[in-house]
């Protein structure tokens, strides 16, 4: 028998306990034994619900409880979940998350205090949701390194972009319509400036370098500036646009940044619309691997937490995934490498041999244009420092984005 | 260090010495200990290759050498394969393979041995080349039952059913191309007939239900008999076609079959194209969840094989996985369960009328036709019986495709 503590009785927190219940059977023939709630621990209290006889609000008592042998930390934000899951491992317990931010911020320590004390400190829902992604990452795609990881890793964004695509939506209205169905906050900067894509690709970084990418390191940009013109030129020339997390080694040097990107109609992740995630991974033995779902719900969440409980509760007594250390990997700097990018033209009326001239001097062949003066083209593989100096010559407001390579 | 023999040097065989060689250093990282080749078993002689000074013809030096912890079969076939990994298994060695067809007449039996011993008996490579989808299924999706499985598992016929819908090759021109290009072998029946598909859905099956499903309990039709019209029927419809391998479990009651399906166009599975794989895992904790990639190619299967050498090697001493048991799941028959299906009826010239009212007796609104006497449509949900029944009436040959649910 497995005892286990829950950090927090929230969206997903109320989804583990249910899974737990629901799937008692079933889980205890996966972990070869019973894995039972003890604690639930929260702030508030839930008059009439069944927890209400488990729910404690100190978390000393579990601390304290030698019994419980999992702590599953699903409160969000990194105070005060980092004290609580650290004092957890400290006093001997694994423990489970689904927070990105507390693994963004200080899993390189939590993951030694595990690792020095046989205890396991796992993630796997702090990305894509219920789409196995960590795991497989440190348990299958492990004969060769990973080269590339391109992921579509927030549903929200992803969602606007589709409307803003498929359905011609302005921003605004995409906005609006996913903070009406509660995929967005009413303050939606984590997820349209890039934030929490950023948390999610410096955890798959780091479980792939196995050193720890510190997410402060990685150029963020979010899907803000993306206008309905941009859609409609970029579906012109051939591409969607998504919103990506990308992690690459090129040449031996490790690159990582969030960033709209080109996608061309042909790409993995192309169809890869509205709510969905999609992380494709790219490695030297390994040829690309897309893994694709919904990248949130509750009881997907849920269950990709139960999946770390049982994981732990079967190696009971033992690390069993190095995670990464606490050695910082420093990313190179992705303004020096040549790549192809997507230049877009506004505001100003341009003659068309204005127009032919400009995109000439990017290498571009030929431009796209859907009214006058609003105009774009796909440059030739250059630097970022190239064509920011090329569009200060632009005859118009310019909006770049690289397209994915 | 642990010791490995292989037997077979051909395509895969190589691609692992290759692949173990190459990423000696990054392999002993992930496995905790270096991971060397002792043996390489083959009946030919490999002049001049570096493996020839470990080259052996009899599988006994390897099965009395208490040195070699691990066999890697990549011969393929069932004899003398299960005859060598079954010795193996009992002089106390793991076991990984990569072969569908030893994994799907022998599996029960060879995990039974290894379970009992403590071994393990791994097969990560036989369904989906390096897309990790085994060890996903027993380690992440673990929460709650798989409900449905639909797997593109065949590359060989997804490239020919793709050159049809996209090109309008005729099927002979296509499966011509798939053996120029060395895709389909001479006799083309495992991969048309949907043989290979049918194992591979078996493994699957087991996996997922944790019993025996016996391949030969499934119900097979390959991708013989679907024609250009049959493409540009569905095309028009809205649909495309695929050669879906399926598992699912509906009121208990659990199914499997192998049958080319019409595939919606938002379906995840329908940019699934080339020689690529896909497959669908919906659940009732995960929500659907795609595993995308190459299901093929030298370095990408080597290296799944390499993932369950090296999974092995962290777990020596202990059964990783249950695997599956060798109790069979009965499964249930596919023709009481009333579903869609797209009816063409060719060949026969009929009036507007007859053609309405024909497609009308099986609940379709309308039909789409292509040419005088050629049109197709979809039924309102029916058992294949009922289809089958009201398709004696026919005016023409017909062809009968389930869509997919």
């Amino acid at each position: 028998m497995s005892k286990v503590a829950i950090f927090g009785y929230g969206t997903i927190g109320s989804g583990v306990v249910e899974v737990l219940e629901k799937k008692r059977e079933y889980i205890k023939k996966q972990a070869g034994e019973e894995i039972s709630v003890k604690y639930v621990l929260d702030l508030r209290d839930f008059p009439g619900d069944p927890i209400e006889k488990i729910l404690v609000h100190d978390v000393q008592v579990i601390l304290s409880d030698p019994e419980v042998d999992i702590v599953v930390e699903v409160m969000g934000g990194v105070h005060p979940a980092y004290e609580y899951v650290k004092s957890a491992l400290l006093a001997g317990k694994s423990a489970v998350t689904s927070n990105k931010a507390l693994v963004a911020a200080c899993g390189p320590e939590l993951l030694q205090i595990a690792r020095e004390r046989n205890l396991n400190f796992q993630f796997e829902a702090s990305v894509g949701g219920g789409i196995p992604i960590i795991r497989p990452l440190y348990t299958s795609l492990t004969a060769g390194d990973a080269s590339g990881i391109f992921g579509i890793l927030n549903g929200t964004t992803n969602y606007m972009l589709t409307k803003m695509f498929d359905d011609e939506m302005s921003y605004e209205d995409a906005l609006a319509q996913a903070q009406a169905l509660g995929y967005a906050e009413r303050d939606p900067s984590a997820d349209v400036e890039g934030f929490d894509a950023c948390r999610k690709i410096a955890i798959l970084a780091s479980v792939a370098s196995g050193q720890f990418v510190d997410y402060q390191d990685i150029p963020t940009r979010g899907i803000v500036g993306i206008t309905q013109e941009d859609m409609s030129l970029a579906d012109l020339l051939g591409y969607g646009i998504k919103l990506i997390g990308r992690f690459s080694v090129a040449e031996g040097k490790p690159y990582a940044e969030v960033t709209p990107m080109l996608v061309p109609f042909d790409h993995a992740l192309y169809p890869v619309k509205d709510v969905f995630n999609g992380i494709l991974v790219d490695g030297d033995v390994n040829d690309a691997i897309m893994f694709y779902g919904s990248g949130a719900g509750k009881l997907p969440t849920a269950g990709a937490v139960v999946s770390d409980i049982i994981d732990i509760t079967k190696n009971s007594g033992r690390t069993i995934q190095a995670g990464y250390s606490a050695e910082k990997l420093e990313l190179a700097d992705l303004s020096a490498c040549k790549r192809a990018f997507y230049v877009r033209v506004a505001g100003a009326a341009s003659s068309d041999d204005a127009a032919r001239a400009f995109a000439s001097s990017f290498g571009a062949d030929s431009y796209t244009e859907i009214e006058d003066g609003t105009y774009a083209f796909i440059t030739e593989p250059m630097t970022r420092a190239a064509a920011d100096k090329l569009c200060a010559d632009a005859p118009g407001s310019v909006n770049i984005i690289p397209v994915i390579d």
